[in-house]
């Protein structure tokens, strides 16, 4: 049982309403937002069982998740949960089309993440947002607020315009590396406002295919990442896909490790197989974890591509799909269990 | 050794050159592509080691692949392949933007390829282009030529406009299933003309990537064909997907029925689980395989979803990557093997 293990939670939303990042917001964007909220681009795929837990809703009233003392109640203390990584949903605003606006959100966002959130139990660390539409605006917003002891990570949106390895996005890996925090990317808004379509074949047709297919943005992204030589300029990254799945990673390892012999000459900037920056650079987190009928064959795929190092434990509280710690992975071995519980995330973040 | 095995060939490209089809070409599409050629777009990622073994040119020029008794000598007797399905390349077509046009090309290469390729050995077999731009004329040209004795197949183009699952390509589906015909998938054009980005994040910066992303395309399309119902629709099809990758299987199966468990609302229609429908309907073929460092692996991944009855040995011939049946699945038992490299292939197009 899970109760054995200690546990960080690598996924957590807080959200916050509107009104509350006003404070934080300069002009012409504080008056913006009070009077019109932020205006996130929404994807138009509906879901059915909705997104977030209903009783995460707090008493009073609010967005599901904006209140730290009913998620110290729900999560925190039932579960052990000795940190969690807040890591919002700001990032969602990458896909709005101004970029001065989505930098202004994210700023406000890390001001108000610290102010009400990062003190108010000890668990609790803090992934900054930043925009990708302007990454100059990203390095500098990392490097305002990349050294408070409290921020553990860098937080982007896997909705981007464009792979996220290509060399416009290096200032932000720069910056990240630099303040010694990894970069997340978390998905949500695929497929919204300025956003590539949500799937290589385009725009699906429902919320249970967009949901399936998301995991081909974090495919995309990855091989961008490796091939582009990411990993070879920012040696000290580290890289988390978040709510993206696992159980693709043995295909993209082993496609893309047999194309790089064959085709090596247009990457010359790599010294190693692609699996390796892969496995040597990457995190993923377990939530929503595949289900095969047999749970074994989860983790004998894992162990395919010796996995063990790079999984999360993540709950992604408060969102219909939440994982407690003792459901994911049972057959994982017991030491295997507690890197992925645990320890994989504490040498990552440092903690 | 696979000598000891008959064999099918899923996916061999006959090819021909642009004056070829003129004879078969209406005006004014006759004039055209005897002015300009065909012209098909081009998706803009370079191929450093090529496309074609060279050895597959005639000795008296031409394209690769164009000559019938070079294909016999190269392919068809030293791996004793007791029937090849030619695939051509004509369904690359699908992106140009002119509909018209697409199906005329369609049309005329058909033609050709029962005039000048079907009958110049027992073993060949053909697949009949159709463009998707214009369901409708699919699926008259589906009717025109599906009753063809050497006709076993439709092929279309996986670079589309959308997820091709959706109900305007029903017409191609329909009239394939009235023609006894599976429709086979094929990449080459990802990101080219009319078609979306090749991969979900868009445009990568080289062919490795493409090609290692080409699979996302299938199972963006296959996650929307199950999803929309059209192997509940057309219970009679089924849908070959070629060169796009096997290892993806089991994470695509596990995700999307696990999603189907909670959103099953949006998709009433479906009246078994994803996988189930995969399985039955759904073949794949073996080039380009993964190739773990331990070939052990991708057999153990594959019977985890009991994939033995859905793989179809094809050699690519003339791509730069051919397979030769000796090399592919080695580690199957060698009753799945039997079914891989022939007894699958020749039930589904009823050899």
């Amino acid at each position: 049982m899970a109760e054995n293990y200690k546990v960080i939670d690598a996924d957590v939303h807080n959200e916050q309403n509107d009104a509350d990042l006003v404070p934080y917001l300069p002009e012409p964007w504080k008056s913006r937002v009070a009077r019109s909220g932020v205006g996130y681009s929404y994807s138009g795929y509906y879901s059915p069982v909705g997104v977030m837990r209903r009783d995460s809703i707090p008493p009073g009233g609010g967005k599901a998740g904006s209140d730290p003392e009913l998620m110290i109640k729900q999560l925190i203390e039932p579960y052990n949960v000795e940190y969690a990584i807040l890591t919002g949903v700001v990032y969602n605003i990458s896909t709005t089309h101004d970029p001065d606006f989505a930098a202004a959100i994210c700023s406000a966002y890390n001001d108000y993440l610290i102010a009400e959130w990062l003190g108010k139990h000890r668990a609790f660390k803090g992934a900054a947002a930043v925009a990708t539409q302007d990454p100059q605006l990203a390095a500098r917003e990392i490097d305002r607020i990349g050294g408070h002891p409290d921020i553990v990570e860098v937080i982007i949106s896997s909705a981007a315009r464009s792979p996220l390895g290509q060399r416009q996005y290096h200032p932000i890996y720069e910056a990240a590396e630099r303040n010694g925090l990894p970069v997340a990317l978390h998905p949500g808004a695929e497929g919204a406002g300025g956003a590539t379509a949500p799937t290589a074949a385009g725009y699906p047709t429902w919320y249970i295919e967009w949901h399936t297919c998301l995991s081909q943005m974090f495919m995309a992204h990855l091989v961008s990442m490796v091939c582009e030589g990411v990993f070879e300029k920012f040696p000290g990254l580290k890289v988390v896909l978040i709510e993206g799945g696992m159980a693709w990673l043995p295909h993209v390892m082993w496609r893309l490790d047999k194309n790089y012999k064959a085709l090596r000459s247009q990457v010359p900037w790599l010294k190693k197989l692609p699996s390796q920056y892969i496995r040597e650079h990457c995190y993923l987190t377990t939530q929503p974890i595949e289900e095969p009928d047999n749970p074994q064959h989860l983790v004998d795929l894992l162990n395919m591509v010796d996995a063990e190092n790079m999984i999360l434990y993540s709950s992604d509280y408060p969102h219909w799909d939440f994982d407690p710690p003792s459901a994911v992975l049972r057959k994982l071995s017991p030491d295997a269990r507690r890197k992925v519980l645990y320890e994989n995330a504490k040498q990552l973040y440092k903690l």
